[in-house]
C-alpha cells in the first residue's frame, strides 16, 4: 500500500463525519514578522503591543488572518487536496485572539454533500474549527468545495445542503475580552475616520497596488502549511502557472484596505467570500471596499462595520464587479464579506 | 470626502510643524531573523547574544539599521508619499539600542522649506525622531526631500534652509550604555583588524556581490511598513519597473562591508548620504568603503571610525564615484557617510 | 595588505589544524518561522510545542536541519570559499537539540588532505562541530571538499585519507534526553505508518514537487550566514546562473518526504550524502526515499530508521539514480543517507 496521502475524494465523505486535521502548530513572533513582510499590514492593534494594551488587550494578538490561514491550511490535506474549486465561505467567527506561543490545531465536520449532475464530482460543505492548546475554539467557519470523485461509479449520497446564514448577525459577534476603544488614539492608528463617519453604501477605493511575485505567495502558503500542489509545482497545471492561494489575495487586499479603513482594526466575522478568478504571479492586486452594514456592540467605544472587500487586477479605480451576465468580471479576484471592529 | 491618504504636498508643510507618524510597531526576534535572511548581515554583536553580553550589553540589540528603517518607514506616508526625490541625510545619531519587544513610533519636525524655481515642487527638510515605548529617543536624523506641489498656484513660503553639520562631531556620538570592547574576541568576530589598523584615506573593496530580486526588496520594504507605491506597483512607473527602496541598498551595502570591516560593529551616526542612482531588480550590488576619519571614545576599548560606504552596480573593483562633470557615475547607487564603533 | 578574506587555499591546510569559525549566532522563533516559510516542513515535533511536550521534550526544538545549516554556514568562509566541489559527508550526529535562544558557533578540525594528480587542487577532510553557549557539542560531522590551490607551485602535503564509517552504527545514535513516543498521536502527526510498517528495501515516492525561486534560496542561504559568492552573485559564473546551496535542496527534499514519512520525526545521524548535480532556480524538486536499515533504540517507543533520500528534478515518479556508467543520472540533485527516529 502506498504510504503517501492521495487526499479524500467526494465519495469518501459522510455527513456528520468529523476529521481531525494533522500537524498542530505553535505560532509566535516569527509568524507575526513574516506576515508584516508578506503584506503591507499596518492596522495598529496588530502592529503594536502598546496600542493593543491601550485597547484593553494583553498585548498585540497575532493578526486575525494568521489564525484563519493556519486553521485553513491544516484542513487542506483532508478537504481540498482533490478540490476542483473553493466555492464559498459562511458563518465564520473569530472567537478568541491567538497569542504568540499558542499552539493551533483544527478539525472539520462534514455538514453537507451534493453530487453534481455530471457524476464526476460533488460539493462538500464542512464546518472547520481552529482550537488552541487549551482546546478553546479560536475560529469557526463553514466552507464548501467542489471535490472530484475518485471512482465515478461510486453511488451518489443522499443530498444534504446546509442552510447557511447570509451573514453573521451582529448579536452573534464575539469580541475579544476586555476590548475598549474609549482611549483610542486616531493619530497613532493612521486615520481620523471613526465608525460614525462611514455610511452604508459608501465605497472606498484603497488606491495602492502590489505586483505579486512567485517567491512571496509560496513563502506565505508554506508558512500556513498549506500543501496544495497547484501553488508550488509549476509543472502541475498545463499552462505552467502556479495558482496563487486564495488566502494570499485575502491578506493582500485586507492590508491594502488600511488606506481608507485604518480603523477597521479587527476582523470578527466572515460572512461570505468568493475567489472570483484565479490570481497568478505578475498580477497587480488593487482593492476597494463597500460598507454593507453597521451595528453597535456592547464593548466600550467599539462599533461593528460590515464590509465588502473586492480585490481585482484591473486598472486603479476599476470598480466593476459583475458583467451583464451576472458573472464576476474577469479582473475581479476576490469578493469578501466580513465584519470588523472600529472605534466609535 | 475621500477617506484615503493622498499624502502631503509641498504647500502643506510649515516650518516648526511637528507631525506624529502613525502605526507604532513592536519589533522582536522575527524582525531580527528576517533581517538576516534579507541581508548577508554578520556583525557579531547583532548576531549573538553571547558576543553582545561579552561586550557589556544585555544581549544582542536589533540591528542598527532595523531601527533606521522602522523609524524612516513610519515617516513615508507623511513626508515622502509625493516626493520626487530623497535628497539627503544629515545629523543622524543612534541614541539608544532597540531591544526585542520594544515598540517604536516616530515623529518629524519640519525644519526647512524652499520652493524650487519651477514653482512646481520644493524641498522640505525634516528632523525625524524614533521613540520607544518609554518615550526615549532611540534615533534622530535630518533628511530632505523634493516634494511636488498639489496646487501649482499655492504661494511659495518664505525660504528657510537649515544649517546642517557636515558630519556629527566625535564628541556628540552617543555610545550604548555599558559598551566595552576590552574582552573583544577577534576570532569570533571574523577578522583581526582593529581600529588602529585602519588609516584615514584607506579604501577597502568588499569583494562580494548580490543580485537583487523583486520579492526580496518588497519583503524588506513592507517589513518596515514603508508604503511608497513606487516600490510595489509595477504599473506605477511608465517603464514598468519597481524602484527599490534606498534603504534596501543601504542595508545590503552595509552587510557586504563585513568583508573588510567585520569589526565596525555598530553604526552610531549618519553624517550624510545620497541615493546616487535608482536600483532595480536584476542589479548586482557591490560595495567599497573609504576611511574618512577616526576618533577615540570614552568607552573601554572602543574607537570610532568614520566611513564612506559606496554601493554600485558596476564591475567588481570599480571604484569610480563621480564623472568629469562632478555628477555621480551612473553605476553608483549609494554614497553614505557614517560613524561606526570598533575595538581598539 | 588587503583586509578582505580571500579564503583558504589547499596549501593553507594542515592535518590536525583546528579552525574556530567566526560569527556566533543566536537562533530563536524567527528562524523557526522562516524555516517553515522556506520549506513545506510539517513534522509535528518541530511544529508544535504541545506535540514535543507529549514526546517528553521541553517544547519544540529548532528543526534538526536548522542546526545543520547554521553550523555548516559558519564553516564556509574557512573551508569552502575556494572549493571546487563539496564531495561528501560522513559520521554526522545530532547530539543535543537546539532550543530557541541558544547561541551556536562552530569549529572544524582538518582530518585529511590529498592533493589531486593535476597539482591544481586537493581534497580537504574536516570534522566540523557545532557548539552551543554552554560549549556542548550539538552536532558533529565530517565533510570533504575539493579546494583550489592558490599557488600551484606549493608542495603537495603527505596524503592523509581518514577512514570513515560507511554509516553511523545504531549503537552510536544519540537520542534527545527524555524522548518518549509511547503517547504518540498518529492522527496529529499526519500519518498512521509506524516504524514496524516500513520494510528495508521499500521505496516511497513523496509525490509533491516545488519549483524553486532565486529569492527563496538566497533568503535561506543568507539566513544560515553562508557567504559563498556563487549562490548570490549572478555575474560570478559564466552562464549567469546562481548555483543553489546544496543544503537548500536537502531541506526541501526532507520537507517533501513528510508525505509518506510524516513519522520520521527527527534526524539523528547523517551517514553520507552527495550533491549529485547542481540545482538552479526554475527547477522543480521532487523526492523519493528508500528504507536502508532499521534499528531499535533504548528510548520508550522509539525506533530508528535509516533512509536514502533522493531529490531530483525529473518527472514525478522518476526513480532513476545512476546511469549505465555508474554516474548519477543528470536529473538527480541529492543522494542523502540518514538515520531518523520514528514511533514504534
Amino acid at each position: 500500500m502506498s504510504k503517501t496521502n492521495p487526499g479524500r475524494f467526494f465519495e469518501d465523505y459522510r455527513v456528520c463525519q468529523v476529521i481531525r486535521h494533522a500537524v498542530p502548530r505553535t505560532v509566535a513572533e516569527g509568524e507575526r514578522a513574516l506576515y508584516h513582510a508578506l503584506y503591507p499590514a499596518r492596522h495598529a492593534l496588530y502592529s503594536s503591543d502598546e496600542f493593543a494594551a491601550a485597547s484593553g488587550l494583553d498585548g498585540s494578538p497575532l493578526d486575525d488572518l494568521i489564525a484563519f490561514h493556519i486553521v485553513f491550511g491544516k484542513s487542506v490535506p483532508d478537504i481540498s487536496l482533490n478540490a476542483v474549486a473553493n466555492l464559498g465561505y459562511a458563518e465564520g467567527r473569530w472567537l478568541k485572539p491567538v497569542w504568540p506561543g499558542d499552539t493551533l490545531r483544527s478539525e472539520s465536520e462534514v455538514i453537507g454533500l451534493k453530487e453534481n449532475s455530471n457524476g464526476k464530482s460533488g460539493v462538500v460543505w464542512v464546518r472547520t474549527r481552529g482550537l488552541n492548546q487549551m482546546d478553546e475554539v479560536v475560529l469557526d467557519y463553514v466552507r464548501w468545495v467542489m471535490v472530484r470523485k475518485g471512482d465515478d461509479a461510486a453511488p451518489a449520497p443522499e443530498p444534504v445542503v446546509p442552510e447557511l446564514a447570509k451573514s453573521v448577525a451582529p448579536s452573534d459577534l464575539v469580541l475579544p475580552e476586555g476590548l475598549d476603544f474609549l482611549q483610542y488614539d486616531f493619530g497613532l492608528a493612521g486615520e481620523p475616520h471613526r465608525w460614525g463617519d462611514y455610511e452604508v453604501g459608501e465605497v472606498i477605493d484603497h488606491v495602492d497596488g502590489v505586483t505579486i511575485e512567485e517567491a512571496e505567495h509560496m513563502l506565505a502558503t508554506r508558512l500556513w502549511q498549506n500543501t496544495a500542489k497547484v501553488h508550488f509545482d509549476a509543472t502541475f497545471r498545463e499552462d505552467g502557472k502556479r495558482l496563487i492561494y486564495g488566502g494570499h489575495v485575502i491578506s493582500m487586499a485586507r492590508a491594502l484596505s488600511f488606506n481608507g479603513l485604518a480603523n477597521a482594526q479587527m476582523i470578527v466575522a466572515l460572512n461570505g467570500g468568493a475567489h472570483a478568478n484565479p490570481c497568478f504571479a505578475g498580477d497587480t492586486i488593487r482593492a476597494w471596499s463597500e460598507v454593507l452594514d453597521k451595528a453597535d456592540t456592547h464593548a466600550p467605544g467599539v462599533g461593528a462595520i460590515r464590509l465588502r472587500l473586492v480585490a481585482h487586477k484591473g486598472a486603479a479605480g476599476d470598480h466593476a464587479l459583475r458583467g451583464e451576465d451576472g458573472k464576476y468580471a474577469p479582473q475581479v479576484l476576490l469578493d469578501l464579506d466580513y465584519w470588523a471592529l472600529m472605534p466609535k
